[in-house]
């Protein structure tokens, strides 16, 4: 059979949920939770929820089957229990389903002869008859621009980050550690122990979506390496790809059979894989998150010399350290600039340090507009890092002296970053207290929205930033031999 | 002269505050902030702030010159600008003051000609006389036993970690990360510039020093570094000394000497000189933070199997190449130990898995007890970590859940602990929110207090406990060899 076209599970018109429940703490329940998220995301085409007692649920219709729901249905969503998702499945088909999210465990991730059988079962009906299935065991498809979503906390707005992700835990983590660091979704997939679409199916969906500019993968095995890795290699020269590869230890790899019932493959042959294909190797989450929103916020190419400006001596010093180990370069100041900045400090420097990085101290707040705008005109510079320590001196500063100080900071970075061209990054570390962590969210919230890339430590920026202009170096080399502008 | 002993700086029954101010915003002056820091700790003996205009503040009277005090001075804080104090220094010595912590910077770090002699009158004075100098440029002692402070906000509760910092800023973040995690402090040095106290006297002093048992150190640049060399190697093998070099980096030593005046030396060097003196090299801030907080709270010695529970498939994946990748190992869990804790999964086990990492998935609220206090009986395992991703599902479970269950986690952590002799490290990772945060801060500082070693990422507590197993094992087999007791 032709397979349908993975548009049926990015853009249905219709969606039947089966496994919703109409009473019991509905939000603890797959299909119900699937069912808020879908109305919360905005999702303009019919829904219809199934459960064989009928009956109804935040204003709908309950059908007691599918056979009964009127009209055609593109995709379902299939919460029940394992062993009824076969019969489901053959409903589907003699429905005219095109695609179906198996959002249930106990598949071949069990490790049990039965949950193996019953994904082979479910296999075979999609290799027989064309439809397609997402999953088992997955979260399956965010797209807010379709209305679509696995979360009820989740935006309706979108963006252009779209992730492929093989397990629903980490697609919630990344979904709200990006979504708050302020780059939204264009997709995000959860696609489990991939049965039918596997990953190399969404890459090359990705690969040629016009709406999606920055691709994330967290992978803990692959179904068609030959495949992937020639994917990779076409799609990585034209957007960046950041890949995080789980289950590269020996134990680790046991985990991830247990987890999404795959073959995880060893780290040596994934490190040449990635790196032929031109794709960006990750080592952790944080990596992954910090990577994806480098490329989402600064422009399409900067170079390695990196300026420095904040506070804290000792800060500075370790600063200048995590930048340089990630291969950054911390150029000096020419001495035109230092002037500069030492002119500002009109009530004395003592404490301030006018090298790179420059150290504002705590007396430099009143000037810290000034002092920002003038590294962000320095042209000895290719980006500007502001980096802060939130909530370090409590004695100095309690928390509405904190608040304050952070509504300042961000007034301040905003203000000088929108009247300069030069790329630029926050750093706000170090929080103890809930009133730091509020004032550092607060900071850092107002920088993200302002279109700033926004980390949580230096040593985290550092790595990142490296890694996007390691990226567009080697891309621009490629390019340059090929002839293509780049 | 002969130098006096450091006990002048650690426990003086008498201290003179220069640079005190009665009005103003008096907690941004260096000298009110130590006096009400010494004030909150409980310093037992006498006070005596100084200030030409004379007066009262905090209901003690102020005195226009040190010759004007009564009796004898032990100790002196130095809180005038850099000009005043050689000056000062040579009244205290009239005085017969043994020690003068010099607090003021604008000496060699500022990079003039004038600071840097400025430094040499004092070091020359100190010299001649014997008497001794820490700083300048540094927030000098925390030492809570004694009720000396740098802070308003520290505890006066004393513990047996010491650290030996050369930075002002970098002190006040490790007081506060420290004790969130509940250890406290033997002693802290904030000792800047080094002039006549420097890191090897430090060193020497905490060596023997009984109520010592784990010594962080943050050094810049060395300054006698034979002797430093020497006392490391001979320190090392009785206690861990866990040291973070800050200006590896050739910027980072240019960094370095902006902020105390010091030489970096390369990395190589120190990467050699650590190895040797079988000290415990980290590579940043939370490294140290971590460390020093699995060496306060793991026993003396553990082997390196360790078996992680707690919540998420992916996240188990991933916490078990972290743990690899550290050098620790996860053993494969025996058949008996699984299917006890599959008996506890009444109610089914879609989502748990029982290999290691055991993912107790989100049914398992009610049996986390049972779960855990099976793991620490297991005799496969040497220590157990619990990780937990707070706040990963907000549809699941919004704030009031998310407080309750916190409360509960730590419950059922705490007390199977209690009645087990197995180690046990806590990961709560991964918050967004202010309530996440909140909810884990509760979590964490409960685990804390119960004598549990707390960790914000997984990779990061993988780090620090490989380090504390490689630590004990060199350790055991030096002694070994040298037929000690290990």
């Amino acid at each position: 059979m032709v397979k349908q076209n993975l548009d049926c599970i990015f853009n249905p018109s219709s969606i039947v949920i089966a496994g919703v429940s109409t009473k019991g703490k509905l939000l603890q329940l797959g299909g119900n939770i699937i069912l808020q998220a879908l109305l919360s995301c905005g999702f303009k085409g019919e829904i219809y929820p199934l459960n064989p007692k009928g009956g109804e649920v935040s204003g709908l219709k309950v059908y007691t089957s599918i056979k009964d729901v009127p009209g055609t249905v593109d995709y379902a969503i299939c919460c029940i229990s394992a062993p009824q998702v076969p019969q489901f499945i053959q409903d589907c088909i003699a429905k005219g389903v095109k695609a179906v999210h198996v959002y249930t465990g106990g598949f071949s991730e069990s490790g049990t002869d039965e949950g193996k059988q019953l994904e082979e079962n479910i296999f075979s009906l999609s290799h027989r008859s064309g439809i397609r299935i997402l999953g088992p065991n997955c979260l399956g498809v965010y797209n807010p621009k379709a209305g679509l979503s696995f979360s009820p906390g989740l935006p309706s707005e979108g963006g252009t980050t779209s992730i492929i992700c093989q397990s629903g835990g980490i697609s919630f983590f990344l979904t709200r550690e990006i979504i708050n660091r302020g780059a939204m979704f264009n997709k995000l997939i959860s696609y489990g122990n991939a049965c039918d679409i596997n990953e190399s199916d969404l890459l090359e969906y990705l690969a040629t979506d016009v709406d999606t500019k920055v691709i994330g993968i967290y992978i803990e095995g692959v179904k068609e390496g030959g495949r992937f890795s020639r994917l990779l290699k076409e799609t990585a020269n034209a957007k960046p790809i950041i890949v995080l590869k789980a289950g590269l230890s020996e134990a680790g790899a046991r985990a991830a059979a247990s987890h999404t019932g795959v073959l995880a493959g060893s780290g040596k042959i994934w490190d040449v894989l990635l790196h032929q294909a031109g794709a960006i190797k990750v080592d952790s989450l944080e990596e992954l998150v910090d990577t994806i929103i480098t490329f989402q916020f600064l422009p399409s190419s900067i170079g390695r010399k990196v300026g420095v400006i904040g506070g804290g001596g000792g800060s500075s010093v370790l600063t200048t350290d995590y930048c340089t180990n990630a291969g950054l370069v911390m150029p000096r100041l020419s001495r035109k600039i230092q002037d500069k900045l030492r002119s500002y400090f009109v009530n004395g420097v003592a404490g301030a340090t006018f090298n790179n990085p420059v150290d504002l101290s705590e007396r430099g707040w009143n000037i810290y507009y000034d002092c920002i705008k003038a590294m962000l005109d320095y042209r000895g510079i290719d980006l500007l890092i502001y980096q802060f320590p939130m909530g370090m001196h409590p004695a100095l500063f309690p928390y509405p002296e904190m608040e304050f100080m952070s509504n300042l900071i961000a007034d301040n970075i905003i203000k000088a970053y929108r009247k300069s061209s030069k790329p630029m990054a926050v750093v706000i570390h170090s929080s103890v207290t809930v009133e730091d962590y509020q004032a550092a969210l607060n900071c850092k919230q107002r920088c993200s929205e302002a279109g700033l890339p926004v980390y949580h430590s230096v040593i985290n920026a550092a790595k990142a930033i490296a890694r996007f202009t390691n990226y567009h170096e080697r891309r621009g080399t490629i390019a340059d031999k090929a002839g293509f502008p780049c």
